[in-house]
């Protein structure tokens, strides 16, 4: 019986071992599938896609090649994508629920056309992916030169490649895509010449298409019971009408006459992507409730929203990632949203020798989010509500994470903390939460929960971060985090650090934060006046959510006066940092301090080396002059 | 031992008699719930919905109210429905997966508010639904007065209600409601004086914002290489542009500028649901995958789209039904699409003592659809693809039914049949079916598939059907149907049997029809060249897909001339009518043959009744003449 038994399980082993061996062994290539560069890719891929998580198999070879992938063939799903619009999304790689799969494409080339979310990846564990590009065929953003302004008529005219279908329908510039188009609305422009944003670019035309309001009657009328979301488009376009007026001028030339603004200079390039809550239809990269992922020399060149985002997932690392415009193309676009965004995250997130450049907003930007409490359900169950249209449906947390309740009227600092029960989702905004603990709060005072386990620590480190729309880094996470080594030329703040719980509710506190052995390059030249280093908290209450921030051996070599802005920051360490003055442009705000210091706490300047030739240095409100020690500097 | 065994299986029996006599009594009461007449009755009705589903509880016994429901907290789903825009969609009412629930509501009036789906039955059986209303507080789609016309400037001025918020947004008349809006887009006029649809209509401006070919350049470098959707929205608005133009007068009142078409008449009411691809949101009861249903006493005052929606189900019965404008409110419409629709469906599907009016489409179809094939995968195995933008993601069948290969250019008889073994939805538009047979189909051929298991027998009894949009009942089931007792008047044809895999796709084979004691008012007033019966296949080939129909017994009392149009009919009879002329309206087309015989084999007139004063009685063609009998007919 025993002597059975044993046996038995040495059966077994050997069954497991060879088993595992056949496993780890057999690999799924591209052209044993027929992947042909000509047609379709995506029923091939998705056929290969199946077969390795039916049979089992860890790694994909694609062949070298240049692939086309159209949505009609491809695997489907409803995406509730945090900071994009929620909608059916199309993919080839449905990287769904797999543990352990490494995908090499040897440099190949995707092309994607119309509406695709090139790479979901969910529910999965070790995943891989290397040696591919993403781009699109026509991009679902677009670009336009301005060939001639007329200052005094308010109107210009755009040359609009061949490449680019448009029609003008009532009034409208309507750039036409596959299975999608957009108007000429969240415009910005472009500088060939720098291949970055235009200086001064804010001071141009806003194309807005409301920008007016409306003739409207009885709109009041209305009385909800509940709060609406603002900015959603069935909320945000009523009350305003579109002053922007396109007109026909010959094939390939449109005229734009405005009203508000002024018109942008002659040689620049219009990069519009249509109207918000239309726009930011799909990463070109997905991650969500994954863990261990590696994206490994994968360069996006275009996509419908960020380019890599990532949501209630753990242990994520970039290296060798590029989002960039297409080469050779003579595009100045490459993502239409973020390069990179980390929401709910956890464990770490680390982006090495990348590149974030010419997309529509920011580098990255890692944060949870805040749901609002709109429900005493018993005593330990709560309903909250999302509190930004783009975050419905998003995951707020798992069953054993850590919320905290915000009293919004006291602190960031949650004022309670419990241990998450259940979380039911009841429809795209309104999910009810059940917690281990009774909830002794105040019921009227207004609160927030947000996800306190769901922080990831952050690296970044050898990334160059330049010639993008918004920012550089956003950083929202009390966990430690490490910039260091980096290149930053960006229209806004190359770094901004910022409590927000009213607009996006999304950032909150960041307490070991070390900024160093960076380069910032000329920054906010965007016409915004802003600081290169932009920490600022609204944080009500007199204890701190920012503290423990070192800035140190860093070379700041920017045009203008801003560097550094920081409000109610405790244990803020400033040194041995070297600033010059690129005067690469005409500084804008000459007159802003080079550091504006208040309400914060315990701030040390010391062995910086400054020489820019702008006399406002240094600003220091009452409250912050007690902390304050400025010492062993020199230019200042 | 063996005691011991019976003794537990008697104990077995106590305890399954006594807990099922349990569940079949234990009824939920909603003032036990709390459910107000005050705020959002959604959370509240969801709360007692989940607890008779967990709990196993078949009965819900609403206490009769005026109950308001908002979506904010109600159940949210992803629905594909067909003939509707599919979406995300809100019910407080989420009957899924029950087997036996009776909702009582003792003459309830159910308000909804914004994008709401009132009812989703869905994978459920033996479901009664009796006694409520369904309304919105402010309907999705919108009614205005027409107070002034200027022909020879081709304008109108329309009176806007106080209570429908609009604004006069980039030209455009905007109807603003809950979470939602629409232009004037989709318009029909109705004549308050009679509740109907306006007399020749069709002759007034067509309100179309896609009226007249827009600027537009290189719209042909869009090569995208599988067949699109044109009428789906990114498609069927590309090319267009608007003619119609709002202008502000003062408070209430708008002015309408046209191009085409002609002002229509003082008085009458413009009824406008908005754009195609936007305009039908949601049936107010939509049933899916779900058997044994019955509708009692339920009237249905409004709706973002049909009535009620029954797809893939078997046996439906809905007696008593109204689908009515909301009494008292000097409302002309009801639903904004078909009072009811039935696709797929199995068993049998009865409508008794109901009244479908007012409602901006049909009074009922009951029709399956046909997918197009567009790969052949193996020998077992294709490829097919949904043919309307408005069927996608719908069900098309269920392992084990009976599957239909129609070759387009042969005839819509199937040329071929195999049992489906498997479907799968590789996304909303493209399916793999696999069969049970090999596949022996010439492979050049283009084919479509129908689900031949997937056609009801009809019963529509004792209803009443008038002033609505569009026709009365549209019938496309080869199962036994009759329809019988029933009052019509409606402004296109009273009955429309027609064949249809290019358009909708979804209309075959008629192949056992009585209509019988059936009472037809005036029909076919809107302005368009329709008899009052209209049968009319576009199947190619020699035999037939209609045939075996019976008219009889009814009586004809309509205006015009146009009474019986019947296209590739095999056995076709018409007896025992009465046909009179009600001279309510000025016939339109006094010319046009009562009866119209065209392509169809033995067809027998006999016995009827006519005293219209039209001369030109029947017309029949060649093919026709040699089965064709007429005999013992009064008055021809």
């Amino acid at each position: 019986m025993k002597k059975n038994r044993i046996n038995l399980l040495i059966w077994a082993a050997i069954l497991l071992v060879s088993s595992t061996k056949l496993l780890s062994q057999s690999t799924i290539y591209s052209n044993e599938y027929g992947l042909s560069e000509s047609g379709d890719a995506s029923p091939v891929v998705l056929n290969m896609i199946n077969d390795a998580k039916e049979k089992g198999i860890s790694k994909i070879v694609i062949e070298q090649g240049v692939y086309h992938f159209y949505p009609d063939k491809a695997f489907q799903k409803f995406c509730n994508i945090s900071n994009h619009d929620n909608g059916l999304r199309s993919t080839p790689f449905p990287i769904l629920g797999f543990d352990g799969l490494e995908i090499v494409a040897n440099g190949s080339q995707f092309i994607f056309h119309g509406l695709m979310l090139p790479f979901i990846i969910e529910d999965s564990k070790n995943i891989s992916l290397s040696g591919f590009s993403i781009d699109w065929d026509l991009p679902l953003a677009s670009e336009a030169l301005v060939v001639e302004t007329y200052p005094d008529k308010k109107c210009f005219d755009l040359k609009i490649s061949p490449d680019q279908p448009y029609e003008i329908r009532n009034g409208e510039l309507i750039f036409l895509k596959e299975g999608y188009e957009h108007n000429i609305d969240r415009a910005i422009y472009w500088d060939p010449e720098t291949s970055a944003i235009a200086y001064k670019t804010q001071f141009y035309a806003p194309i807005s298409t409301r920008d007016k309001p409306s003739i409207h009657y009885n709109l009041g009328k209305i009385q909800y019971i509940y709060e609406q979301y603002p900015r959603s488009p069935e909320n945000s376009y009523r009350g305003m009408t579109n002053s922007i007026i396109a007109s026909d001028i010959e094939p390939g030339i449109v005229r734009i006459s405005f009203e508000k603004g002024n018109a942008p200079k002659k040689g620049l390039v219009l990069v519009c992507k249509g109207l918000n809550g239309y726009n930011r239809l799909a990463p070109a990269i997905r991650i969500a409730a994954a863990e261990d992922i590696l994206l490994n020399k994968v360069s996006i060149y275009s996509a419908g929203g960020m380019g890599i985002i990532a949501e209630g997932s753990k242990n994520i690392k970039l290296d060798s990632v590029l989002v960039i415009p297409s080469p050779g193309k003579g595009r100045m676009l490459s993502t239409s949203a973020d390069a990179t965004h980390f929401v709910n995250c956890k464990g770490k997130v680390e982006m090495v020798n990348c590149t974030f450049s010419n997309q529509l907003d920011d580098a990255t930007n890692v944060h949870g989010f805040y749901m609002q409490v709109v429900d005493w359900l018993d005593s330990t169950k709560i309903g909250v509500r999302i509190g930004h249209f783009q975050q419905k449906g998003c995951e707020f947390g798992l069953p054993g994470d850590n919320i905290g309740f915000v009293d919004i009227n006291k602190s960031l600092n949650p004022v309670f903390n419990s241990c998450l029960k259940t979380l039911e989702k009841i429809n795209d905004s309104y999910y009810i939460l059940e917690f281990e603990d009774v909830l002794s709060l105040d019921k009227n005072e207004k609160y927030l929960v947000e996800n306190c386990s769901a922080y990831p620590e952050v690296l970044i480190s050898n990334c160059r971060i330049l010639n993008n729309r918004g920012r550089g880094l956003l950083i929202s996470t009390p966990e430690k985090t490490i910039i260091e080594n980096n290149f930053f030329s960006t229209q806004m703040s190359a770094i901004y650090i910022t409590s927000d719980i009213s607009f996006w509710h999304e950032s909150g506190a960041v307490k070991d934060l070390i900024i160093r052995n960076n380069n910032f390059g000329d920054c906010c030249y965007g016409g915004g006046k802003r600081p290169v280093i932009l920490i600022d908290s609204d944080s009500k209450g007199s204890d701190f959510i920012f503290k423990n921030i070192i800035i140190e051996n860093n070379k700041f070599n920017s045009f203008d006066a801003a560097l550094l802005s920081a409000t109610r920051v405790k244990n803020l360490i400033f040194r041995k940092n070297e600033i010059s003055n690129s005067e690469n442009y005409i500084p804008i705000y000459p007159d802003s301090p080079v550091f504006s210091i208040t309400e914060s706490k315990d701030v040390l300047m010391e062995k910086n080396l400054m020489e820019t030739g702008f006399e406002n240095i240094l600003f220091v409100d009452a409250d912050s002059k007690k902390g304050l020690v400025v010492r062993k500097n020199h230019g200042f």
